[in-house]
């Protein structure tokens, strides 16, 4: 496939099928917000309301608004979902609940901060969208209460007993490097160069560890290795995803060394989690190959492999590294035999090991309007950027 | 395979495979409890120590020194477990925890009730075996505990925003039903009868919903169906499991419409949770087939099979139902075909939905000495049963 069609995929993917499949089916024009359980056929199965997927589609249709077009029921979509949210996502105190009933009312306490990471997100976007000041200080406030939240996540929630076993997770890390450039518009500039500076070195020294070559997902305190369950875990797509989100902050930067190890690390990375009896990458795995805590560590899931196309045309685009672009065909192979729809759009979220459909789903507790359309978006973009690039000649195969 | 071939398998799987896979590679001659962490051929791959596995496998050597036979072997490994939990396994509340490390220093808070119930079942048997009063106390009063904290058992770790959907579990009252006859030679007769009242209209009356013939995991507090996640989810082998305790405390009472009753939903809920493509039992499926959030739905579990042969090995026994005995022959032949390592001895607990070995274990995070050996105890004596009974005519086929 050419540039070109590649380019046409992505776009028209974006705009003419996955986009069109959320608006015609997840509006709840009765309570608000949006319904993220779609069925095969884009029916609802079921009402609740994830709060971190309500925020990740206010934030992909502000984005859109923002980034491609000024189309006014994009942003009215957004600007909906972001009442529901502003009236009933925050508990007294600021943070944002997990889950609400359809109608709005709290399910699930705000025992994981990642609700929070996706609203500061959401509301960043919308306030570049609207300049309402009103989105701006929630998601400043969001932000804020996430940096103090962020030395003990889980607080009042965590279930581990202090002392025995302290360990740190990548996911905030990870999630905060690409945060911080999501509302650097609206932060102030000591703390958008302090916490960028903490996320590469955490994503870069801490997580990644150099005799292993590979991104752990928890490490003692210390960013010593942890020989336990938590220690071994490798989250292939979480590995992947961050390290896009670590080249764009060297692209910020400048920084062609940092952009050259993270290509590195992530060509390893996809490597290593590559299915080589069936193809696709694995959801977890174990460091030293010892079975896995997570039933599902052989599955196929729809964002690992989103996030990993993302990682290797960003990879390809910023360093011409051939393996990059053989990975990524590999990868768009894989995936869009195996995830899209055709006959009734959008994607499936889980496949078993073999590659098939394990869910009848396009939307649920965890896949909501976000991978994919992020995934298209970027793609588009950078497939584009790589265009021009090799129509320049700066880029030489 | 006849009856008497049946028995010796079951028999000697137990004594010359099963126990002795355990008794070679679980101890821990250091710190004392067990390892239950282990690979195919038996090695240690994780020190982690699981309350709940550590008190199944004190449960499992108690009673087979007190049902079996008196091998001092057995009773000294009960003993050595029960020491490691007494000093390391309960908060000051007298609350057990979930996990701890090797050493014993507590990594998991008692977030989850099921550490206690084992615990209680523990306790009580190895109480039976040594007549040690310090057993009895421990086991008598975690079983208040147990009682005192039923109506809220996660307490302080639930996530769950008060109010809003409030919805009540099978679990809990499932595991009552067994441990209540577990621990009836140390309990006050009266609070006896008023548990196993409570825990049979519980199960039979409240989660067994009449309308679907099935048996729910979580209803709302009135006993009416919840349309959610939650409410949809149906786990077969938590019914069938259920089921042969309910028949075993029916035998105590004599009752035979409740006998009649609960074999008649076994059967129904066998049929409903076998995979007619690629047989097995399914380990969560949605009672209205949408997508449920288990990503493991589809997975086949070792205890979901065990536990189906004892409530269909007792069904036949108690009625002389040819369906039960069916439905055993069923069972047994999925099962001894897929779960047995018959190389390095024990049983995979996890496969996929063709039945391949999903994860190279014999024991982990929730598979340890219980299920395997209690079945095939289970298994034998009931077949022993059933012969006896056809040799004196009292079943006709």
């Amino acid at each position: 496939m050419n540039l070109d069609n590649y380019i046409s995929l992505y776009r028209n993917s974006l705009l003419e099928d996955v986009i069109p499949f959320w608006m015609k089916n997840s509006i709840d024009e009765e309570y608000g917000g949006y319904f993220t359980c779609l069925d095969t056929v884009g029916n609802v199965y079921d009402t609740d309301k994830f709060v971190w997927l309500q925020c990740r589609q206010v934030w992909t249709f502000s984005m859109l608004y923002n980034r491609v077009e000024k189309k006014q029921e994009w942003l009215d979509i957004a600007i909906k979902g972001a009442a529901f949210l502003t009236k009933n996502g925050r508990d007294k105190e600021g943070n944002w609940y997990f889950s609400l009933n359809q109608q709005g009312k709290p399910l699930v306490q705000p025992y994981n901060i990642f609700s929070d990471c996706f609203a500061a997100m959401a509301y960043g976007q919308l306030y570049k969208a609207t300049g309402n000041k009103a989105y701006g200080e929630i998601a400043v406030a969001t932000f804020h209460n996430i940096l103090k939240r962020s030395s003990d996540p889980k607080g009042i929630y965590s279930k581990a007993f202090p002392g025995t076993r302290n360990l740190q997770g990548f996911s905030l890390p990870m999630i905060l490097s690409n945060l911080v450039l999501e509302i650097e518009h609206l932060l102030d500039p000591v703390i958008v160069d302090d916490t960028i500076k903490q996320a590469i070195h955490l994503v870069m020294n801490v997580f990644y560890q150099e005799d292993l070559n590979l991104i752990l997902e928890n490490v003692h305190m210390d960013g010593s290795f942890s020989d336990t369950f938590e220690g071994r875990t490798i989250n292939p797509g979480h590995g992947l995803e961050a390290l896009w989100f670590i080249m764009d902050l060297a692209v910020r930067d400048n920084d062609v060394t940092l952009i050259n190890k993270a290509v590195s690390i992530a060509l390893q990375i996809v490597e290593y989690g590559w299915d080589k009896a069936h193809g696709g990458i694995f959801y977890f795995l174990d460091q030293q190959n010892k079975p896995p805590q997570q039933l599902e560590w052989d599955q196929k899931l729809w964002w690992v492999h989103a996030e990993a196309i993302v990682c290797m045309l960003k990879g390809y685009a910023l360093t011409g590294n051939p393996a990059c672009w053989k990975w990524f065909e590999q990868l768009h192979d894989y995936t869009w035999r195996h995830f899209p729809d055709t006959a009734n759009g959008e994607w499936f979220g889980y496949l078993n090991r073999e590659g098939r459909v394990l869910l009848p789903l396009k939307g649920g507790k965890w896949k909501g309007c976000f991978h994919v359309p992020r995934t298209l978006y970027q793609g588009w973009k950078t497939l584009e950027d790589i265009k021009m690039k090799k129509e320049s000649t700066v880029l030489q195969k």
